[in-house]
């Protein structure tokens, strides 16, 4: 199965006047995602789901690659939200539904999280040893066969300057 | 100071007439080699020297790179081949130098040796978590405080088809 982590586009800056879970992405921001969501559809990509964290910069990252036809299901996810666990998310979100081993999910939301979220699934932990940038890229391949923390591969990790 | 390792590109296979170390880039190999040297002289890369293995298929595509004019030093380094030993790399051949802290290198070589580098850099340990394709490239930042191994970070990971 394979998971691809995606963060959020740039995003207007936090103020006294806008929320942090209300902030939207820029102009700049909507632009670069939709450049890295056309590359995604012209290189043949697609997922079976996109998962977002319930954020609007990162529902709006989303919504993105819904519209490049990337998937046709999106589901918001309370574990994408900023400090949500990866291993509640295995437990209670991703072994009830039972996908196949072909299945391939995106999940869109922020950082430290993705990042921490990949070293827990290749390495068993976290050690910030990851540098993704906005609208940045993750590819993990997970194993069929449990436990998956510590035994899942990378083969990918993007920044957007390297990719469109 | 930025290491990009790249591994060589697709090689004849061995056989009982080509010894491992005298196996060639097929046409193939060569030509998806000077597609992402390419890409990287379109995204502005260039690197302060280009170390490569002494083995003849990584040889030549340390010299791709640099006829694509990424670098105008080429140097081969017996650490790089199959087995080398990063912590002798470091010790015996990078902290010599003295590079500035904005240096850049790039590093030809094979797997799993370049991806395991990798993980000693990144993580203090190699555990196999990183899939490094033919033609492919990490890309790690080298923190200026020492000790390097287990603190640095990666910032880039791609296999050709997501990159040319």
């Amino acid at each position: 199965m394979e998971l691809y982590l995606i963060r959020h586009g740039i995003a207007q800056e936090a103020t006294s006047e806008i929320r942090d879970e209300d902030r939207s992405l820029t102009e700049q921001g909507r632009k670069k995602t939709q450049k890295v969501a056309r590359r995604f559809k012209d290189l043949g990509l697609s997922f079976d789901s996109i998962l977002t964290s319930p954020l609007a910069r990162a529902q709006q990252t989303a919504e993105i690659l819904i519209s490049t036809e990337l998937s046709s299901q999106l589901e918001k996810c309370s574990y994408l939200a900023p400090n949500g666990s990866i291993k509640d998310w295995v437990e209670k979100w991703l072994k009830p539904k039972q996908y196949s081993p072909t299945a391939c999910l995106a999940l869109v939301g922020h950082e430290p999280c993705l990042s921490n979220w990949a070293e827990i699934l290749i390495w068993g932990e976290a050690k910030d040893g990851l540098v993704l940038k906005k609208a940045g890229t993750i590819g993990i391949e997970i194993p069929e066969t449990l436990p998956i923390f510590g035994s899942c591969q990378m083969f990918w990790l993007t920044p957007p300057r390297y990719f469109i």
